[in-house]
């Protein structure tokens, strides 16, 4: 199997998407191309040997070979015309916007390429908190309680305090902020609303226990990583929670019950299937009073979770194979036959 | 203003779609070109006067200029390389999957070409019926009490009869069904799983009353159709709907009186702002006991509900010039400069 990294795009989480593919180079212990999307969305094939930060942050990237992207694939553009890029599986670790909006997955299914990585419906769904919110209690998933800040509306109720605000459409804690009085909120909001005109307003929880788990399905059976606690100071900002990504830590696995272990799984194989079929998902939940709420759903995680899983090339392989294209529809012309015989005029 | 009207695609619409672009050529008073996009997702540009349905079903559009999709526009293909064509704003008019289910978008906003048409959240929301009852619910808007049945899962609860099933992605009442007892059930079901994995299902009210209403936001500002009682033989199906579109016949307006008119209105706003700005939809209602409900919404509508107003040109040039291009995100690669300020090691 030959997957085709595709990472970048425009997004606040570029650099981040660039750090997950230097890392996939080190974890995924298989044959891989690396296609990159820059800013400006023109995809370029990345030599593996110049798969590091500096070819990106420097611009270099520009001068490796330019792909288009067509129906059936990318394709390398040379002297004689274009040449298919061979790859049988593109993985999509665009984090944020383009990757996790459902523009990459949009893009795939149109040009016909098999891809893992959240379908359209299951990025819209998760991108946005306030649809990932309704999402999850109409399969069944508890959530926080929440009211909405949007930037051309007045808010008529109160908020209550210490509260945490959250940019609607934004992973990676960018633009989070905890807001302990009135007086902090202002600039909190100016903050959320710099990266979001729809803001989400939680209860802050200061006690709160937080439980990672990732999985994906694989010949209709749920696979899971280990769940892990994650190290929190307050909140994980984009640093500490990248700079450990980077260094594709093992982590360690959280010290809680059999009982809570399968109410999480429970509550991950609602939010997954069907919809994030074709994906390698997280979900972060927090846990009150032995009660599993969900905090949010990561598409595309950070360098894909690898390091919640004991055997990751393997996962990558086995739900590879189970990728399907999108299905097509069989266009016949029959309707436009059947109007021209009655009325012989369109 | 130029426009350039995209119609085709891989859809169960796909007919229907050439129908609406026929329309436009005739009632949209504007310079424009027209783009086809065939069941392979290749793209011709349609010389006008070739504009008839003859062309599609006979394969001759094969024959016209080909162009390619990339970064800020389509481009003609031509001996010497490549030339950009030369239109302003981009119209869609793909029905169903590809066009209404956020493909085409999420292309143009990859791309960066201003679009009349819904966005990629708006797409999702209103092209499957289950996630429109979810979002109408979360606006205030009524909607129908419904199930879901689903092709992989036994459904606990007993359906009551009639009840009318829908598919839950497609539009132009393609696979719906009247079912009046549990012998028709079967059938009905194997009907609409033939279309999609997911059917709703909705008691069938004989008597309830149906009101359309197409609209969009124009520098703040709602601009509304006039409202529709539309004919109906039990339900409306394929052939019925569309050949009323194809003679772009004007319609009556509904006999109803100004309270249920601004009710209609209202709810219309709910739905439409800010989901649907760059959008001219047509969200078709039920009423029942002076209460309205919402059926569903229709983010790309036949022939763009061209009959329901006055000066359709007017409303379209006008909602062109609101369109925006999607936000870009500024990438500078300081977090990857401070990473490796720190650690040099990426």
């Amino acid at each position: 199997m030959i997957y085709g990294i595709v990472f970048g795009a425009n997004s606040y989480e570029h650099e981040i998407s660039i750090i997950s593919a230097v890392v996939l180079k080190k974890v995924l212990k298989t044959q891989k191309k690396f296609i990159f999307c820059d800013k400006n969305k023109d995809f370029f094939l990345i030599d593996e040997e110049k798969m590091n930060a500096k070819t990106f942050s420097s611009g270099a990237y520009k001068k490796e070979k330019a792909l288009v992207l067509k129906q059936g694939g990318f394709y390398i553009k040379n002297l004689l015309g274009e040449k298919k890029l061979e790859i049988d599986v593109v993985i999509n670790v665009v984090h944020g916007k383009d990757g996790e909006d459902g523009k990459i997955a949009a893009l795939f299914d149109f040009y016909g390429i098999k891809y893992i990585g959240p379908r359209l419906e299951a990025s819209v769904l998760s991108y946005n908190k306030i649809l990932t919110k309704l999402y999850a209690k109409s399969v069944g998933v508890k959530i926080l309680d929440y009211k909405i800040l949007n930037l051309h509306k007045e808010l008529n109720e109160k908020l209550d305090f210490p509260c945490i605000l959250k940019p609607a459409r934004l992973g990676s804690s960018i633009g989070i902020s905890i807001v302990k009085n009135e007086k902090e909120l202002k600039y909190a909001k100016d903050v959320a609303f710099e990266f979001d005109e729809d803001i989400v307003v939680e209860d802050f929880i200061s006690n709160i226990k937080e439980y990672n788990l990732a999985g994906c399905m694989i010949n209709d059976k749920m696979e899971f990583s280990i769940i892990e606690e994650p190290k929190k100071n307050e909140i994980l900002d984009f640093e500490q929670k990248y700079l450990g990504f980077s260094d594709s830590t093992k982590v360690l696995q959280a010290d809680i019950n059999e009982n809570l272990k399968q109410k999480l799984k429970d509550n991950f194989c609602k939010i997954y299937n069907p919809l994030f079929k074709g994906a390698l998902i997280r979900c972060d939940f927090f846990v009150v009073d032995d009660e599993v709420y969900l905090n949010e759903i990561n598409p595309n995680p950070g360098s894909l979770a690898n390091y919640l899983f004991e055997d990751f090339t393997w996962i990558i392989d086995n739900l590879a194979k189970n990728i399907e294209l999108e299905k097509q529809v069989k266009i016949d012309y029959t309707f436009i036959h059947s109007i021209n015989g009655q009325k012989g005029k369109l």
